[in-house]
């Protein structure tokens, strides 16, 4: 069985790919468990250090239809489509998120299409389709109302899957994703970059500035949680979408003030006191239009889970990453 | 000021342009009102019979980038959007409707974003961008979830329309259009055709088949008044439209029984017999994902009004068509 990752060089497909291959073996759309036999991580850069048979690190533009094509093969079994151009940047290049955020997926689902192997397609979504005069708790049926370009570009690629799959091109399933709370590494051009930054800067004895009042919501996942969640949206049979093939997975609704209380208490007054205040109002716009909070019942239901609570991230950010 | 009609000699375009011919002046996106003095009505085949100097009627393919760039101008100030490949054809051909109703209408945005002078673009959405388990009446904050291909597209393009506006690209407005009932001339590829045809037809003395039962709810709108309403859309001042650049369009709430009936009441019973039963199951899949009502509170507080009832509707079409 072959796998495609786009963006596997990133930091989430770096995990997932680890985790694909721990697991060893995966349900292709006709229900069938195969072991995973040739994994691709695509990106932009290499992904090393793997030291399997079964990884290939490709480097491609995404947005390179022919390169694309002789990729995603008629052997593709599936493709977990996580490269994108992130908030900030979509936002700051409106045509550089288009190729990469629109039209780039098109061409990976039209190539999917063409291969007519029906293959699973897995999308992230975001928090950013939201927006607007939103109630405190988004529900499934709240309507996308995206106040950024990426919101636009990721709502413009969830009706794509969801509309591919409904013809029987793809075997899609959409995965909306709270923000992603501690990343590591260096911050990137996300608007929601600081969600980590101001964890992460601060434990690694640095200062951190914040970009949003303390009072700014935000809806958070772990990286170990969204992998979780990646593998069991992977894995659900496409029966259990009937409705609808977009998931909001379960976040934890959380102020900036108090994630920064959080970090006093995992890891003390002096790591927190590392956070300042510093408003941006590009940054603080976009964020603030995003939701605090989404109905997670379907997910639930669906068997994927999010955090006990934020401290819970701190302490997996610890163990994981630190 | 110059217009720019797109699906121009199609039955609203030809409607409209008659119009505004008639109102002779028209807002532009500063507010400024000024008299038209070009009117290009622009669609695959030349609209005729207009003998007005300020009409121009030019035959090309919307899709055409370079011919799009010409005739949309930098001193186009408006550009009424009614082109598209209809419901039952774009879900008869995936790859035509991408092409006109998703990739010509970008098209189309890009031009006036680099023509500079932020026009005023008005869209045609449908009821087919909702779909799936629908409350009884869809509020203006209920989620698109379009079950056709030209409902996805629809759906698209609302998002591309909302979000060129909000970067101040253009100066956007989306109407949001019920099934238009009674449509003159000849069937078209629309699934929605009977809920012209049930009525036309027997009119004209001619046999018609109803290819959904007669329980299945539609959300009507006759020429009239979307006419009224696509004229008003475009004289809206983007201020009103803060909140979203999206309009639902008020409708009649009637099922395809009650729209017999009303025939009956308007023009007799031998009128009405006219009308046989035969489900086809492709169209009665398609307009049965529909909605059958939506809140019109907001069209309504910006003086965009529906019909009184199916009567009227049909007394409407004998005083305007026939």
């Amino acid at each position: 069985m072959k796998i495609v990752i786009t963006g596997g060089a990133g930091f989430l497909g770096q995990r997932l790919a680890r985790r694909l291959l721990q697991a060893g073996s995966l349900t292709d759309s006709n229900g069938t468990v195969s072991p995973i036999t040739e994994l691709v991580l695509l990106d932009t850069v290499a992904a090393d250090g793997f030291g399997d048979p079964r990884v290939r690190s490709v480097v491609a533009d995404i947005s390179d239809g022919r390169r694309m094509a002789d990729i995603i093969d008629g052997g593709t079994a599936s493709v977990v489509h996580l490269a994108a151009i992130v908030s900030g940047q979509a936002e700051a290049d409106f045509d550089l998120g288009m190729r990469i955020n629109v039209d780039a997926l098109r061409t990976i689902l039209d190539i999917c299409r063409s291969n007519g192997n029906r293959p699973k397609v897995l999308f992230t979504s975001s928090v950013a389709v939201f927006g607007g005069d939103l109630p405190d708790m988004v529900r499934d049926d709240t309507a996308l109302n995206p106040r950024s370009s990426y919101g636009m570009q990721k709502a413009v690629g969830e009706l794509l899957v969801n509309e591919y799959s409904r013809r029987g091109f793809i075997d899609g399933r959409v995965l909306r994703l709270p923000t992603i709370s501690v990343r590591p590494g260096k911050p990137n051009k996300a608007a929601s970059s600081f969600a980590s930054g101001i964890i992460r800067e601060p434990l690694n004895g640095e200062p951190a500035a914040c970009p949003v009042p303390p009072d700014t919501r935000l809806w958070l996942l772990s990286p170990r949680k969204a992998i979780d969640c990646l593998l069991r949206g992977h894995e659900l049979s496409a029966g259990a979408l009937e409705s609808s093939r977009t998931i909001n997975i379960p976040g934890v609704s959380v102020t900036a003030g108090a994630m920064v209380d959080a970090l006093r208490r995992v890891a003390g007054p002096e790591v927190a006191d590392r956070v300042s205040w510093e408003p941006d109002p590009f940054v603080a716009r976009i964020v603030g239009s995003w939701p605090a909070a989404w109905d997670t019942t379907q997910a639930r239901i669906l068997g994927l889970e999010g955090d006990a609570d934020f401290d819970s991230i701190i302490r997996a950010y610890i163990e994981d990453d630190r």
